[in-house]
């Protein structure tokens, strides 16, 4: 007996017949003893509905508002999924954000929790209901009804589980887990049992969309063990937690991420002058231009060129402002190039193993694939190379290094 | 300048571009210099869709959950409006009712207002804001979110009315007043300026489902004016008013209402004892039957007869139970009559005015029109007749007192 949080996004409760699959889910795990807090979404459709709505009203709808019209969303499921419950003879009892006090500031469509009063819902739980609550959303000091984004439910979810010390937080998704790599580009690529949260999030951040980012590093924080599965099928998806240092052996590699929408652009014939590389990028973050991968080329006759990669919506826009410096530095030459992506290997077990990248440039070489640049942590090695190659790449690294096989340790 | 309070209903919000045409009608009133507070309800059709969803999960939805499901309808209405308000330059801000701290009791989907915290809605209207209220809903002391049940809208208007102690509380629909009578039965029909709570409750049980009887009664009790007003043109509406006792005269009649859901029971060969009323209706009232208009003949022979009025789905069941009545006391009989209606002609002159009874009756006799059953108060006449003859009596009446000539007084 345990008492676990879980989530279950807009796909999951998309219709009346889903909401029912949710609460026969639920009811189950009640029935097997252990306490349940359930955070939900909208159903799917719905938020857009919404938005639709206040867009036909105001371009920029008041935030405020937008807030108090969206947060229907989420209660509607969670009055639906009560009634569901009930249905399945299960006690249950629902809240909104506001109702269970989720405090967060006053960002509106935007806010950060603050903090969770919990004794409403341990009170429902120490009387054996099941706990329904609407994520995304909360209330500030004033009791103004606020949004935490888009996505936010995944950090309803962990808040709770942390304010609650719940022995896992669970979200349920559309896919049954975390994978070595993108299944589309990889048809061999494999279910990882466990991930840590660095991991996931170096994961996550290139384009494995399984979890918000903000919520990995939320249950990081608060040390709460996160589960991703699936809402439709049955396993058990992956868990993503703490490095286990009592685990001798970790795998070197846990998977590749990936990421298409980079561009890159360098500027030539720079003087080498100390401070050059911040006259070039500081006017590019200026403008709210996040840069990522910078590589700054050994000097030659007294000038040096800087490459570095911009999300593609960006790279006009970032071009122009290299442009104006140029003018400014001297006789430069700007090029940009949208046809790049970035490859990334991740895994905690890079740091106590050397040779990793090596093995990698081997594994591209042997295929013909030219590394444009490359930038390194402890936990990952990313290489930015021609488009064309991504597919190529990614299946060779996955191969490389022995993805598709289960319990492999190095 | 003054404060209004404003109601309006789901077919006035129905569609985005209804709601921008009461932003721009409140904004008009906030521009001539009046403090307005706007109650809306939900769009139109979105309490059924909501109700609709519950009822595929539960036969009976679980009437805490009901109310947090449904009252996210008069949600999306407040943020809309709110929204269309800011659009156009005028501030304004939204409350839901848990937010506004409209506290009710505990009766879910039929909850009762305790009290209204005005304190927030104050300090709104001190810096020039308009205030948009959800309709329908409030909160109880345990912060459930509770409903006022179906057209509860109209109840909230006049509670906040009461606790702001408005001018005046508007209800917007979509007729433009109270009318003499049915307009559909009597073309010639006039919208009255002015009428009584009492006069309104008499007319608003008969028929004329212009206002909440609820609402009525609230408005007569804390002596709010009410206004009823059509949403989609311009117009005085009908103002319901505690009587003027300055006004020196008054009309006799204000309004014809009738009523076609009624039928008739009598039991002949009642043994004319002590008590015997009481041995047939009480049977009847235990069984949750309301009994309208009831005669009890002049004794002949040493018997009697009784003859009530019920509504019509009530019938068979009420005939059961005289039949099992009418067993008990003696060799009665039981006859039935679903084929007769209720005409009735309000008017607080009447209470200082002889001989309107005549006149009524003499306008029925003219048509030949047969008086089966009459019923007075203090301002109303009743008279049951067959129901073929409703709308040749409504008419016959409607011109015998003279309801189409404005400003009459007699």
């Amino acid at each position: 007996m345990s008492l676990i949080v879980q989530k279950y996004g807009g796909t999951s409760v998309g219709t009346v017949e889903r909401i029912e699959a949710v609460a026969s889910k639920v009811a189950g795990y009640r029935a097997a003893g252990h306490d349940l807090v359930v955070v939900v979404s909208a159903m799917s459709g719905e938020t857009n509905r919404l938005i639709a709505l206040a867009n036909q009203i105001q371009a920029v709808p008041t935030p405020r508002e937008m807030d108090t019209l969206v947060s229907t969303g989420e209660q509607v499921t969670i009055a639906l999924l009560t009634m569901a419950l009930h249905q399945l003879g299960c006690d249950a009892r629902s809240y909104t954000g506001g109702q269970v006090q989720i405090l967060t500031d006053s960002a509106h469509t935007k806010a950060r929790i603050e903090t969770i009063d919990v004794h409403r819902i341990e009170a429902d739980l120490d009387q054996g209901r099941v706990v329904v609550v609407a994520g995304f959303q909360g209330v500030d000091a004033e009791g103004n009804i606020t949004t935490l984004g888009r996505g936010g439910s995944d950090t309803t979810a962990v808040a709770l589980a942390a304010a609650l010390q719940a022995h896992e937080c669970q979200i349920y998704t559309d896919v049954d887990g975390v994978y070595t790599t993108d299944p589309r580009v990889v048809a061999k690529a494999r279910r990882l049992d466990r991930i840590t949260f660095e991991e996931m999030l170096e994961m996550a951040s290139q384009g494995s969309k399984v979890l918000q980012i903000r919520s990995v590093e939320f249950a990081g924080k608060y040390k709460v063990p996160l589960r991703v599965l699936s809402s439709f099928k049955d396993g058990p998806g992956t868990l993503i937690s703490l490095e286990d240092n009592d685990e001798m052996e970790k795998p070197v590699v846990s998977g590749i991420a990936f990421n298409r929408d980079e561009a890159k652009l360098t500027i030539l014939g720079i003087p080498d002058n100390p401070g050059v590389a911040y006259k070039i990028l500081g006017p590019v973050s200026q403008a709210n231009i996040e840069v990522d991968v910078i590589v700054q080329n050994v000097s030659q006759d007294g000038t040096t060129s800087l490459t570095f990669t911009v999300h593609r919506n960006d790279m006009a826009k970032a071009r122009k402002i290299l442009e104006q410096v140029a003018q400014q530095i001297g006789p430069c030459q700007v090029i940009t190039d949208d046809r790049i992506v970035k490859v990334s290997l991740v895994g905690v077990g890079m740091r106590s193993h050397a040779g990793v990248a090596a093995r990698m440039f081997e594994a591209l070489a042997r295929d013909n694939i030219n590394i444009q640049m490359i930038t390194t942590s402890e936990i990952k090695i990313t290489v930015v190379i021609e488009e064309k190659y991504l597919e190529l790449a990614v299946r060779a690294l996955h191969s490389a290094f022995e993805l598709d096989q289960p319990d492999r340790t190095e």
